[in-house]
Order: structure tokens, then C-alpha cells, then sequence
């Protein structure tokens, strides 16, 4: 058998330059598990900005810019103040919808501003969409293809075929609903199903996880959860949670490290109004980079068994 | 007591031109089930054409238009073509968003369009939202605000401050999901819950009714699912339902109605598919019309005895 000696081939140039050019801007074309963790080890982080940005909160000076302005510079500012503290960003793209046209126009700018000037941040669309097969392909387009987001979150009602369509997207990432950190998760989520003293998010992580592989699914759960994590961790051992509710909705991030953490981190940790509304004024971004740089301390120190 | 006496106030002027002109051009700012009702009667019809408007089926003449202007310049002929055949449209999120920005002013320009032109027409937001409580008063927002639709269909798996911001606007509607069209709905919205023979789109339809009135929640229950509408109706008797599924799907029209109708009608069916892309020349709009017209035919036999 002949194995090509692959720089001796004709087309070394063109891989050459191929891999200069993705090693220079670093463009995760492909960000699985272990480059995730690779991330998280190298910024010591696993912190997830999310960027809920509600023209009500933003610093009066920007309030008088056009909405798309004021919601696009607001992102840039904390993004570019924030970027050294984390490995993520969430916008959820409620607080961007509600502008229509003027919204989406700023979603997409932040998305392209993250992508071009932080290539290795993981940027996830948080929509929680979900809708039958031929719809759900739509969605699935609109976040990889139109834009290049790495993930999205979507709701796990609609069952198999209103998920499988974002699966199809070489290293990109679906992120199901397991258990919310809101208190309308107890209406549904916990109940048990099937005669058996499984519940629902447990019946939903383990049935989603066999659609698809660890590098391409991951599951919401939220900080306000304690002690859960540990059932879950039971069924989904491997899998990245993102994990919201620290903060604001009052989780605690070492409750979900003692319960949650796995060899490879498995967590990433988002952090929205108590980071990005922690100041008002003129100082706002450089305040919101504080409070990221305290989270992130208290995120090294948690690594500190894993590196 | 001194009762005024309104003809006598000085704002009488304001009063009889607000009245004059809310009633030359009917916005239904307030569309109750008896109006809704109203309106089936009077048109003879309870089909809601279901705008999936995907710019790869559309006729090869449109296709040329920038996106924005072939999605609306398709819908808006659809629209004008079918409208003496339907009471209610649904633009479904997901094929306006794939196009991003572009996407989001067709959508705007379509809702716009018909509220103005056709303003009985019920027009539904397929978005199937739902968020945490804060988070999704902006969907909420966005939806009933920011464009004056009638209603939005949303996920019920986050429970219930995820669907109460929806229920603050005053004549406006949920339509939460119960038990949907596709395969999917085989994998958790079939499960037996709390050790009963509930099974989970029953538990959503009993607790979810309980968080407003049947003037407020409708649910979306597929087509395609027969005989559980006998289920469905004992636990939601006086709830609309809104039907997708017939045609492209599948579903049997004679079936939801024989197992769903109600003393009100109770039910708007939706297609899309089978209307939209019944032709794919210049001739699609007359013949969408045509095929329209065929199932509102179908309907009005269905509807005598209600008369």
C-alpha cells in the first residue's frame, strides 16, 4: 500500500495556505468537545456572556442612537471589555425580535463582529425553536448557514424530526431543553412519565442524546437546579450543559460545580443582567468586564483538579 | 350621582371618528371566540392558509426579485387570491427568518398588508416561542406590539410564566402546542404522566386552560391525529383548536371534524402546502385560489348544522 507523502503532493500550496489561513484567524469551522475544553483550559474559563440586551437598561447615552445602533454598540463595548473573561456569547434573540428589522439587523452585526474579531468564541443563537422536520430545517439554515453561529438552543415538545434537521451541520451544536432555571419548569419538566419514576427531563436527555453524538448535542440546565445535576449527570455523563441562572436568577456556580463538572469541564456557565446591567453609566463595559473577571477567578479556581 | 351624558361632552367629535373609523375599517382589536365565530359564519369558512412561503418552490418568475421582494410579492397574490375563501393566515417564523434581515421585512410587510387590506382576517405568529418570564414578555413584545397580530403559537415545555406574558394584551391569543402533526409527537407528548394514564398534551391541555380564559389560549392539535380529538374535546370542550396537517400531511379534514367540531366551530384548520404550491407558473395565485376555494366548499357542508 502507498502512503502519499501528503507534502509532496501537488496540492501542498493550497493546503498550506489553507492552514495558515484558518490557524491565523482561527476560524472554529469544527469547535468539538475537546477543542471546547481546549478553550476552557487555555482562558481558564467556561463562561458564557449573555448578551440580553433590553434598550431599557443600556446607558442613557447610547438610549438616543437609533435602536440597531444603540443595541449593536452596547454589544461591541461589552463584548470587547468582557472577551478576555469568557469563552462564550448568547444573545437570545427575543430582546433582538422585538426591534423586527431594526433587531435583526443588530443580531446580525453582533454575531459578525464576534465571529471576525473573536473567532475562537463560541457563539450560540439562544431561540429556543423547534418546529416539524421541513420547518425546523429553516431554522437550522437561518443559524448555520445564513449566519455562522456554532449552536442553538431549541425545545425538545416537538420530538425527534423537529431536531434532527440541526444535526445535519458538521460540527455545529443543537442545545435541547432538559430542565429550566425558571419556576414554570416544574409544570412539566418534573413530572414522571411512562409509570416509571423518571421524569421528563430525564426521559428527554436520555431519548435526545441517542440522536446524535456528545460533539453535537449538548443540554440546558439550569444553576437553580442544585442538586439535579447529579441525576443528570447519571444519564448524560459526557455531555456540555449550558447552564443559565447564576446571577440574576439566583444559581449558585458552586453547586453546579460540585454536581455538574465532568473530566472535560462539561459546563458552560452563562451570566447575562449580572454582568452586562451591572453599571449604567459611561463606565458600564468596563464595570461589566469586572464582574466577568470575577467569575472567571472563581471558574480558574474551580478548574484547578482539571488542568 | 351625575351620569354624562357622552353625546353631550366636548369630546363627542373624538368619539365619533374614532367610531367611524374602527368600523369603516373593522380592526379587530379585539378578536373574541364569538367573533371568530362570527366570522366562520359569515364566510362560510374556517381555513387558515398557512404562509410557508419557501423562495425555492415560488414560481421561476418571482425568483429573480431580490428575497424580500419575491416573498412578499408571492404572498401578497396569494393573499388577494384566497382571501374570500379563509377567516385566518399564518406566516410560519421559520421560513422568513432563513433569510435574516431580509426575511424578517417580508414578514413585517406581509402581516402589515393584510391587517390593512383584510383587517378581519385572525393572523397567527407560527413562532412556537417560549422563554423564561422576562424573556418572553419580549416575544410577547415583539409579536402583539411592535406588529398588531392576533396571535402566536407557543411551546408549552417551559410551563407557566413562560406563556403568561403572552396572556397580559387584552383581545389578543396563546396557541399553545398539545399534540402536533409530525412523527415527533410520538416521543414525549405521548407519554403517560404522574403514574396515571394522562398522557403529557393532556396534562399540558388541563393545566394550561387554567391560566386564562377560552377567550385567550387556543392549542394546536394535528390533523393527522384522528380520533384523539374525541381526548382532546373532553378535556378542552370549548377551546379552538388550531389544525395543521391536512393535505401535505395528510391529515383528514372529514375526521377533525367529525371528532373535533364544537358548538362554535371550535376549529381553524390550517394548509399550506397543498394551496400555496398547488401551481408553479403565473397562474399559482388563481390556482391556490381555486384550491382554496375547494376545501372552503368542503367546510361550508361541514358547518350547516351550526347555521
Amino acid at each position: 500500500m502507498i502512503t502519499p507523502n501528503i507534502l509532496n503532493t501537488p496540492s501542498t500550496p493550497i493546503i498550506l495556505i489553507y492552514f495558515v489561513y484558518f490557524e491565523t484567524l482561527k476560524i472554529p469551522t469544527n469547535m468539538t468537545r475537546s477543542q471546547l475544553f481546549e478553550q476552557i483550559k487555555l482562558k481558564k474559563t467556561f463562561l458564557c456572556v449573555g448578551l440580553d440586551t433590553d434598550i431599557k437598561k443600556i446607558p442613557e447615552h447610547l438610549q438616543s442612537l437609533p435602536a440597531q445602533d444603540a443595541i449593536f454598540e452596547f454589544n461591541k463595548a461589552i463584548i470587547d471589555a468582557t472577551e478576555p473573561y469568557c469563552i462564550a456569547y448568547k444573545p437570545n434573540l427575543a430582546f433582538y425580535e422585538c426591534f423586527g428589522v431594526e433587531g435583526w439587523i443588530a443580531f446580525e452585526k453582533t454575531v459578525r463582529y464576534i465571529r471576525e474579531k473573536y473567532p475562537n468564541q463560541f457563539i450560540i443563537a439562544d431561540a429556543k425553536r423547534g418546529d416539524i422536520g421541513n420547518t425546523s430545517s429553516l431554522y437550522a439554515r437561518s443559524f448555520f448557514e445564513h449566519l455562522d453561529l456554532d449552536a442553538v438552543t431549541v425545545a425538545p415538545y416537538m420530538g425527534e424530526d423537529s431536531l434532527k434537521p440541526f444535526l445535519g451541520y458538521e460540527g455545529k451544536w443543537v442545545i435541547c431543553l432538559a430542565l429550566t432555571s425558571n419556576k414554570g419548569s416544574h409544570d412539566f419538566q418534573l413530572s414522571t412519565v411512562d409509570g416509571t419514576s423518571t421524569r421528563l427531563f430525564e426521559k428527554v436527555l436520555g431519548t435526545v442524546k441517542t440522536w446524535g453524538t456528545e460533539d453535537q448535542i449538548m443540554f440546558v440546565v439550569g444553576a437553580t437546579q442544585g442538586k439535579m445535576f447529579e441525576d443528570i449527570r447519571r444519564i448524560a455523563p459526557d455531555s456540555f450543559l449550558l447552564v443559565p441562572g447564576i446571577g440574576a436568577q439566583g444559581g449558585s456556580l458552586q453547586e453546579v460545580v460540585r454536581y455538574g463538572m465532568n473530566k472535560q469541564c462539561g459546563l458552560i456557565v452563562n451570566s447575562s443582567r449580572a454582568i452586562i446591567y451591572a453599571d449604567h453609566t459611561e463606565r458600564f463595559a468596563e464595570v461589566a468586564a469586572q464582574k466577568a473577571k470575577e467569575v472567571a477567578d472563581e471558574m480558574a479556581e474551580c478548574l484547578k483538579p482539571l488542568l
